[in-house]
């Protein structure tokens, strides 16, 4: 554009600020003042409108970019919910950073008690913000009251037709003579897969994990004490011979949980079933070889669309009798998932599908990988430090081949005597996961990329200062 | 930095009017093209207005009143939901009905696999129709994305002190001093209720009820095949001496499922640990006569607001290493409890605790008391069938003697003749659950009062047909 002298782009300027700010009060009011039930009652809805004007209330809290309020959040003094920091941010509005508060990249759950704690995909939330108008659902009182869906199943046809679209999009999965299972989260139906597998077996089956493995496995097959099987480790030692006489159920993590890479079952045999936890086997995370065609395959919503709390899973199930017992012990322990829950997936999902459904693969993927090039810029210049390398590799869904953007870094300590890689991180100020955790040496660390952009932008600077000081007297000391 | 000067004024306006367009651009995008242009700012919502208008718009489909179509159901012909239809109601608005068709006041799960089925209370439907605008709720799409709650538990907080204002207007249950675990359902609190309490026990426990029991109890502990408990039958067979030095978890059901009494336990001795059932521990079904402070006591929405879809129960537990150990199943089981359910469970109790909060116990019992006295009414004609009587009693939260309002008929065959109740009923074209499931004789039969008017209507017409044939030439030569 050709301008003329300055006091004439000055007045222009002025004249489109006016304007563009005009617009943006209009907006505004939109948004905030009417939403707190300030209009006119000319709006397209009756017994509706109080549940979303509360919850568009609650929206407008303002909470610094550092925060969210929710509408379930403890109310404050102005009667109104709280805003919730993020890690290392405080004050009612979120507007404080504690400088030498750790980032945390590593735990979600809080309690303490049994941690099986995973990555808290809160990466995706700014997706969703975008999308606040089609992923809305509002639930009315009398929404399905009853245990019963129509049919025979207990669950929502609609969502499992859903389910099947979104991998005929995502190009991840085979999904047509497949059963359908929901369950809470991948975390219930990993349990019910082998409740499902062990049942009616000769003797108790053992229950393996190529390492490093997500720790879950092993927590949860302990803590449920059941007689028809029991933990056993890693399957990388399982020989041949032992497999061969033996009920193994082994689960196969792909791409893996800490290090992102694809894998297969290493056992294999008359005796082996494999579960296959393909949380992460989208294109936010990992190429797409081609589409998964397994006999039991577990995803979940939590690495899908970023919605941890949901607790929402399904598995793809190929035989009728495994579909069963794993539908009779989803019925056992709770007489199906919330119907709740099953709704909003849906919504989630509808939302996804609009258009030709690739936005949300196209928004995650650039943004995991446009984190793991920040993050391997700044391992390249470490030599203290080395993160894992993934290939290159042809990806199904972007027709093309596709560099790395994994859900977590599994960072080694190169140095000697950095025996316990946590600490070191930790003495940065960088919290972790242990390598022990995962069932391999603790030289090895698990750092979360999935988390929001606060607590991943802390993580690259601690990280950053972090390797700059490798050169500094005390590393020096150490070779 | 002090500026001066057109240009710096330039820089300024500049950088404003990009600022405020890129905020424009942002409302714009988000109002009219994720609105599909739907927001034209005369409402008093925005972005919640096209969920609020989809579920009206659902919740407007006319299915006769004989059926209800939901947000989430099989998409018709013309581009709407289908209206699901009440058992022997058919058509596509739901007006035909079968003449001979089955009162089912038994199942209400059709999962054939494994029939833990229970009421499906859906008596209370009209109440939250009438509440329409309190009790709906709108979820936004970044609603708690995260595993975390703020504090230590992964719980709603507000959700937990509302369900303490709900026990304390309620008078059924003292909670102060007392841990809340919330379950999906009471159902999954059951399971971790025994898991809790025969964690670190020297031998397995032995897990009983008192006949006639809920069938869940058996079939759940039998199902688990956890090493740390069986379930061993009808707690009144166990001899005082046989639990000396056994480790024994009874169920305590009160009242009771299916008679309607209240109960205690029948066990005692320092190896017997009770999980109160407290899920029909309401005025809806029972006079409350003190309110209740058992170690462990299980509650759920399912039989307060009608929610069985929904999934939600909670423990009230004094121990706290019993309330770890039940917290740590739940992490175990699925790492918490939907942030969904648990969001719409909070809505539904602030709508019931508007007021003074006893409206729905009014509603409830009424309805419940109005629905037995017909019923009494019939069997008072019949020397063939019996129903259990439930003595009038002083209620603590009406402050008065109450009569019987149980969720369930427990029907007895009179005659010698007929071992087999179920068939009997069955033929006059009635579903009851037979005795034997109870784990008592077949010539009791439990039916549902708990269901839909229509359900409940039906049932009475037939109990009315089969009672008013008793005196009739078949019937006679019977005896």
């Amino acid at each position: 554009m050709v301008m003329g002298g300055k006091g004439k782009s000055y007045s222009w300027l002025s004249l489109c600020l006016l304007g563009s700010t005009i617009v943006n009060i209009y907006f505004l009011s939109d948004l905030y003042i009417d939403g707190k039930g300030k209009g006119k009652g000319k709006g397209k809805v009756s017994w509706g409108e109080e549940g979303a004007a509360k919850a568009e209330e609650v929206a407008s809290i303002y909470c610094s970019n550092h925060g969210r309020a929710y509408l379930d959040g403890v109310i404050g003094e102005d009667g109104k919910p709280v805003c919730e920091c993020h890690t290392c941010y405080g004050g009612s509005d979120c507007s404080l950073l504690s400088p030498h508060c750790a980032a945390d990249a590593d735990r979600s759950l809080s309690l303490s008690l049994l941690c099986v704690c995973s990555g808290d995909p809160l990466f995706l939330e700014p997706f969703w913000m975008h999308h606040a108008s089609s992923s809305a659902v509002l639930i009315s009182g009398w929404h399905r009251m009853s245990y019963n869906f129509p049919g025979p199943t207990a669950i929502s046809e609609v969502l499992d037709s859903h389910i099947r679209r979104l991998h005929h999009v995502a190009k991840n999965a085979l999904t047509e003579g497949k059963y359908i299972v929901f369950g809470g989260g991948s975390t219930q139906l990993l349990n019910a897969a082998v409740y499902a597998l062990s049942a009616n077996l000769s003797s108790p089956a053992s229950v393996v994990a190529a390492v490093p493995s997500y720790p879950l496995y092993k927590t949860q097959t302990d803590f449920f004490q059941n007689k028809n099987y029991a933990f056993k480790g890693d399957a990388s030692l399982m020989s041949n011979a032992s497999y061969a006489n033996t009920n193994v159920i082994e689960f196969v993590t792909s791409p893996n949980n800490p290090d992102g890479n694809l894998k297969e079952a290493v056992c294999k045999g008359p005796c082996v079933r494999a579960i296959y936890d393909h949380a992460y086997f989208w294109p936010h995370f990992t190429a797409i070889p081609s589409p998964a065609d397994e006999d039991v395959m577990i995803f979940t919503m939590s690495k899908l669309t970023g919605h941890a709390g949901s607790r929402f899973g399904w598995a793809l199930v190929k035989d009728v009798e495994v579909y069963y017992n794993m539908m009779a012990y989803i019925i056992a322990a709770e007489m199906g998932i919330s119907r709740e829950t099953q709704l909003r997936a849906l919504q989630l999902m509808k939302a996804i599908l609009r258009g030709d459904g690739k936005e949300i693969f196209d928004y995650a993927f650039e943004k995991m990988s446009d984190r793991w090039g920040k993050l391997s810029r700044i391992f390249s210049k470490s030599k203290r430090f080395s993160i894992q390398e993934i290939p290159p590799l042809y990806c199904n869904f972007f027709d093309k081949v596709r560099g790395p953007s994994p859900g977590y870094a599994w960072v080694k300590c190169e140095r000697e005597e950095d025996l316990d890689c946590t600490r070191v991180l930790r003495e940065a100020n960088i919290i972790g996961r242990a390598g022990s955790r995962f069932s391999v040496d603790d030289r090895h660390v698990r750092l979360s990329l999935l988390k929001g952009d606060d607590d991943f932008n802390l993580l690259l600077n601690r990280l950053e200062k972090l390797v700059d000081e490798e050169g500094g007297p005390e590393a020096v000391s150490g070779f």
